[in-house]
């Protein structure tokens, strides 16, 4: 999976009908060092994850294994909200400073 | 899913008969700040999208969810046009502003 | 997909016996522009492609799809010979006129 | 599968129940010549790996292939702690001197 | 797939039960004019392929498509030796003048 921040949201209202009743968030791939990288992806987001938030990406078929999400064509979703990231015992991000 | 603008169609007559009847677009990326990439993929199309529509793209396995595609040989499928992205409660993207 | 230009084979005498009687070629993708890339792919053939025809290539789960080939390991697979590439209504490639 | 060094751990509390009692990694790949690269993942954990670690990672479908993770929407997984790394008949990386 | 020259071996012995057996080789990819790239990957081996050989390398579901392979969590295994690859109608690589 990959470290994202939620930067905003994609809106289609003629899409396919799998795709119904699915918030599609946009999100900016972080680097190890915090900090955003030129990539990003629209994902599906199960966990109701809000704009600026850093998150946990999953992508391919791993998009597709939650509830009902087996028919839907995602090939990324939103599986968790990072609380925070530690790396060689330091903290990297920690959500409650970010606020 | 990532973000592509319409660019044009592929052709082809002789081809494995799992593609007879898909209509195949030329699309290219775009990148997060609503420029177009290097990028690009050629992918079925279940909504009817028209050239110079931004629409989503979806990869993978994701792309043979939809009505009788599991047995296409497709890795990418244009699964919605899109209305709007917002990065940060900006409007990056409106569809009807870009006519 | 991605479109490519065939550009020879590859031949593998000592190989899993899953890849019997598959056809090898060495692809050579093309950019938006109608330039060959350094990207390539050695992909399966289901269409019989020769030398410098344009294609189109699958990947993924997406090459194993045609008949019986879902056993095979293969990765990339040519599902079609293009003959045109239209780009903002211009003609970006002709396979009549190529020849 | 890539060969990443364990440089730290991901806590998210609010996620998808699938996750729930998935240790998360967060790796650095390394190159051929041993040193580190600027790509990551952040993946599960079934072999126990710590901190300093070089560890195997296989992504995709293969990172559910162990026991009950088919359901979790995991795209990495760490396969196993590496012992030794040989190139060229020359120890490029040991677990042994690496203490 | 892609071009690969197998260039050592990993060595793994606190692994998941579901790699027992199985050989894994470091692989370095080959470009179009039979250079070394950077990328590297770590593969399964079914063929028996030896260091400075030029093999054949399928990625993703393609990795477990040989036997007993896929209950196995590899992401990449090795398919074929190469014998020759022929570009433009010149012979690239030969593994008989390789030697």
């Amino acid at each position: 999976m990959q470290v994202a921040k939620v930067r905003g949201t994609v809106v289609s209202t003629h899409k396919t009908p799998n795709l119904t009743g699915v918030k599609l968030l946009l999100l900016q791939f972080m680097d190890l060092e915090g900090q955003p990288l030129d990539k990003y992806e629209v994902a599906g987001d199960v966990v109701g994850a809000g704009v600026n938030e850093w998150v946990l990406v999953t992508r391919g078929g791993a998009a597709r294994k939650d509830y009902g999400a087996d028919k839907r064509p995602l090939d990324a979703m939103v599986v968790g909200i990072i609380d925070t990231i530690t790396v060689d015992n330091r903290l990297l991000y920690s959500k409650k400073d970010d606020r």
